[in-house]
């Protein structure tokens, strides 16, 4: 086998991310719990909220109350979504350790969803950048669509570069690079990683996969025998539905873990605390995990067969 | 990237090892039309059904008339799975152009599964390989349980390599090696792959992966690195209920075709035609396709995006 990291930094986007792309917005409460259990779980980082206008995104609202509510661990970080400086200052009165912010690869894309260009967004971002230097705030960013628009259809490595480029320069410690619409397969994602990492420091890059094609372990694996050792995904696979048709959801954390588990990679997570956060948000939403090895689990304890 | 084969042959178990696996017992008429629409996409061998007790496998009961019914495609095969002479004979009656014998490689697997030993089991298929050579009628091998089995755990490779030579030895063309209880990471999958390609030619073993864990894509990668380029797979991932917990389904086609398809791998089969014929099933069956591709595909376009 091609030689593999020893150590995967596992980022958890369920309480945002995921429940962002819910169809119903969770209860502050709800949100604290599963933040607590995931952390318990052994994760290092999982992002907490946005701070962005609940009259777009009303699943985020509340985001101040639930970094308020959980009881922080040390050696967590709690990053939070911030789209602009109004976001920034909410974020920062909420006590945020870190913040992260979100360029698109694809024009239209960025157009669509922040109605912005990409050189706007990252001229926008850049105040963010400074405040969040000065107040000691970890910036993390984040570049869409980067194997695939819905819009543009392929975008070119390069243009995943210069964007990755961009925030990096802002200040950003990581670019989690993310195929939103799961459309990668292994070779097109190694293709991208190469040619980012050509001029960017590879240990400064994450991996983003969404499962809507299926594609998302094997592209991981795929990534990981570049050298990438961080990767996104969404406990209970959260943000997409299992039952509705093209759901495009994250990867889910239970599935990413069990591969990186069986590969002997350290992750510091323990996967039966991981799937039991998973069915909390499941038993919470009042639906099945999408997260294979979630069901597997809960089969398996079910008909107590040891396999 | 690892140089991968260049041309990988699928082999479609849907109308067999899928629907055998359903609650409930598919009509005849269904099935033919659904092996016509798998030969239609490109597939050249598409398992059709099997001689077994229909006491034990109602689900395969009427398995002559479905070999009768079909118009047979030239250069499509059709094999059919036989348990022992009395099988075999019902199999060349039935005009099977290739049957498929099959041993596990955990001992309690094989007593619990065909109730006798993995030596009994071979013992059982020799006279069954010696009339199907006599018969011109192709020999392929499965062997259950290479990556852990429920009775047992874990298996050892050279365990699997001793029951694929049995299998090598009865005259079985090609062994297909499954990894019946989808337990296995991309790392283990490469492990039984050196062990067993180090005694049997490699060009003469398959894998049949289940997705029980969500690991199969990325297993299938990982073997493909290693030159394995037959792959067993279920149209519309038949044989997991999506909605049943645990579901133990084998990998959706469509998404092993999506995979092959970005890695440039060439198959001969369409994914458009192979997704129509999901469809057909799936909508025959009252319920969606276990396939994440399928999903998408169908999203896509009732949204008529072009992602």
């Amino acid at each position: 086998m091609v030689r593999l990291p020893k150590q995967v930094r596992m980022v958890e986007v369920g309480p945002r991310d995921g429940l962002q792309n819910e169809p119903a917005p969770v209860p502050v409460a709800t949100r604290i719990v599963l933040i607590e259990r995931l952390a318990e779980s052994g994760l290092s980082a999982i992002e907490a909220g946005a701070f962005v206008s609940p009259k777009w995104v009303p699943q985020m609202a509340g985001s101040a109350e639930v970094l308020a509510g959980i009881r922080r661990r040390p050696g967590v970080s709690y990053p939070v979504l911030v789209p602009n400086m109004q976001g920034f200052e909410a974020a920062r009165a909420a006590g945020a350790d870190e913040i992260a912010v979100f360029a698109a690869a694809s024009e239209s894309f960025s157009r669509k969803n922040i109605n912005c260009s990409i050189a706007e967004s990252l001229e926008r971002f850049r105040p963010v950048a400074a405040a969040a230097a000065e107040a000691g705030i970890k910036l993390r960013g984040y570049v869409s669509c980067v194997l695939g628009c819905p819009y543009e259809g392929e975008i070119a490595p390069a243009k995943v570069t210069e964007v990755a480029a961009g925030l990096l320069q802002l200040g950003c410690y990581e670019i989690s690079l993310g195929d939103t619409i799961g459309v990668g397969t292994p070779a097109k994602a190694q293709a991208m990683i190469e040619a980012v990492a050509a001029r960017l420091p590879r240990e400064r890059l994450a991996v983003h996969f969404h499962d809507t094609y299926g594609q998302a372990l094997a592209n991981i694996l795929a990534v990981l025998e570049l050298g990438i050792a961080v990767t996104d995904s969404s406990v209970a696979g959260l943000g997409g539905c299992p039952y509705a048709p093209g759901a495009s959801g994250n990867v889910a954390s239970e599935d990413v873990l069990y591969m990186l588990d069986g590969l002997g990679i350290a992750t510091g997570v323990d996967l039966a605390a991981l799937a039991a956060a998973g069915r909390f948000i499941s038993e919470a939403l009042g639906r099945p995990a999408a997260s294979k090895v979630a069901r597997a689990l809960a089969a398996r304890t079910s008909k107590s067969v040891t396999a």
